[in-house]
């Protein structure tokens, strides 16, 4: 089978193009056609996964399709859109049939969870890297940008963090691949876009963005773009039990502050929504972490008793 | 200045945001928020070029940035759409100011051109390569598919073939680098998405395609979409003097058969809309070459006195 034959038959299956009403003309032609829902806007963002720098090259070739959708789809979570669909531009050494529909599976497998669609790809030689370009829907008005925090506004997080950097680790050593680990790997390897978080805190939120480059980098991107400050409550940033057993408290908490792709949402509110937030997560089953406060002074404050390291790594992300 | 202070100045520029009351929100959040206007349909594609593969290593950057967005641009000229903002996803081995200044120069110059936005990007490290994603605005039903063509129709391309295939030669071959062979240089490295054929074709195309593979691949794409084929004239397939001066008769008319890269439109017209299209083409100082017709038996016919070389790319291009 040609290489070409390979491609069709994996990314033109209709998994990945499921009917959608939005989507007039998929793959197949110079371009797709998409009728946006009248009275909504567009989101729209693009990420790219290289071999060597974002994932491990031997890496599974599931998780790797897993991954380079989920990063891209976290954005959208963060904006509180709706995912539509995606293209897919994906660059290998080589064609391989195996690797493809492993690959392709992992792309499938997360993009039916949502009933997304992929509209357009390209496929080229070269060293192996994929790039994941992902649409959805949001009300005008309603998407949650990184510019909104106000003072006094309370500061959340969706999940223990550091879980990432901790399963990079153990990816990295197969020493520590044991099973009371597992749930550090595979939030590593198969991040979960936040999209459940979407009905409990829509019209709620007043600036949000996911962590990707690590919580206090990422925090700080929300402080810049809305011009505020924050004093965080160390002893209120949620660390797993498994990562404090394997790395230490210390090392645990630098990861959680400094570790990136944890891909959960760090989200600001006004405290007269916090009473209804918590009871509406609570209803859902899901457990919010309140970790500080938005503050007028620039700068975060609240961590000076903790090491040097974490700060460092902080210093370095802005 | 760091790489994200370089990626900052030099993509984030005005030039490459200009004002659209379609982009509400552009580079710097998590997503851009478009607002696809009332009554359009979106047109969506996605190119990736690799360095060694789609232009060499060490080509001018400049040409790498302009190439890159014309050859996805070229792709919504191909469907009938109005460009209107796109993405980059950049991977490069390290971020040198001056390679950035001129790659986004290119970039720039180019979508300055067509009043385009750039609405969100990523940057990362790795051997160098180039992914846009362009979208434009159609009204609906008004795209040119590759399956409109019907039995009868004519057959037209937009300009001179293997050009650019041509250029390569020149490139790759710096005794070739003559005056009298610039023209076939600058169709391969700074190729121009024929949006210009727009207000003459609108209306009138059953079906199009750009011609990035080749002319006769690309063809074979549109009638196989048709389920249709094609009766040629050779004698009217348009080659320049330069490409025949530099290569002679035979392998010239090979490389505009087979030759890719030209970004040419290759479209098809009902003969009855023959003269109103001309009349209009006249008018904007637009030349069109008719070069066959399409039939209902399946194949290309017409080519059969060529040299065999000519069939054998076609042959594989299948």
């Amino acid at each position: 089978m040609s290489e070409f034959e390979l491609i069709r038959r994996y990314f033109c299956s209709e998994i990945l193009q499921p009917e959608r009403r939005d989507v007039c003309l998929g793959i197949g032609d110079d371009c797709a056609l998409i009728s946006v829902p009248e009275g909504k806007q567009l989101v729209v963002s693009v990420d790219t996964s290289v071999a060597g720098v974002h994932f491990p090259e031997d890496a599974d070739p599931y998780d790797i399709g897993w991954r380079a959708l989920a990063v891209s789809l976290s954005d959208l979570a963060a904006m509180g859109a709706k995912p539509a669909w995606f293209t897919l531009a994906l660059t290998l050494p080589e064609g391989k049939g195996e690797w493809l529909e492993s690959f392709s599976q992992g792309i499938s497998d997360l993009a039916r969870r949502f009933g997304i669609a992929l509209v357009g790809g390209d496929t080229t030689r070269g060293a192996l890297s994929v790039t994941v370009q992902v649409q959805g829907y949001v009300s005008p008005g309603a998407a949650w940008k990184r510019s909104g925090a106000k003072p006094g506004d309370l500061i959340y997080v969706s999940g223990p963090l550091g879980e990432a950097a901790g399963g990079l680790e153990v990816v990295l050593n197969p020493e520590l691949d044991l099973p009371e680990y597992q749930s550090l790997k595979q939030a590593y390897l198969r991040p979960e876009p936040r999209f459940d978080l979407l009905s409990s805190l829509s019209g709620r939120v007043r600036a949000a963005i996911d962590i990707s480059d690590g919580f206090l980098a990422d925090l700080n991107h929300v402080l810049k773009a809305s011009g505020v400050g924050a004093v965080l409550d160390p002893g209120r940033i949620p660390i797993s039990s498994s990562l404090k057993s394997l790395f230490g408290e210390d090392r645990a908490f630098e990861m959680a502050i400094s570790g990136g792709d944890d891909y959960q949402l760090c989200f600001m509110i006004s405290p007269k929504r916090r009473l209804e937030l918590e009871v509406c997560a609570d209803q859902c089953h899901l457990q919010l972490y309140p970790v500080g406060v938005i503050t007028s002074t620039p700068g975060i404050e609240g961590l000076n008793h903790f090491n040097s390291a974490g700060f460092d790594h902080f210093g370095r992300n802005n």
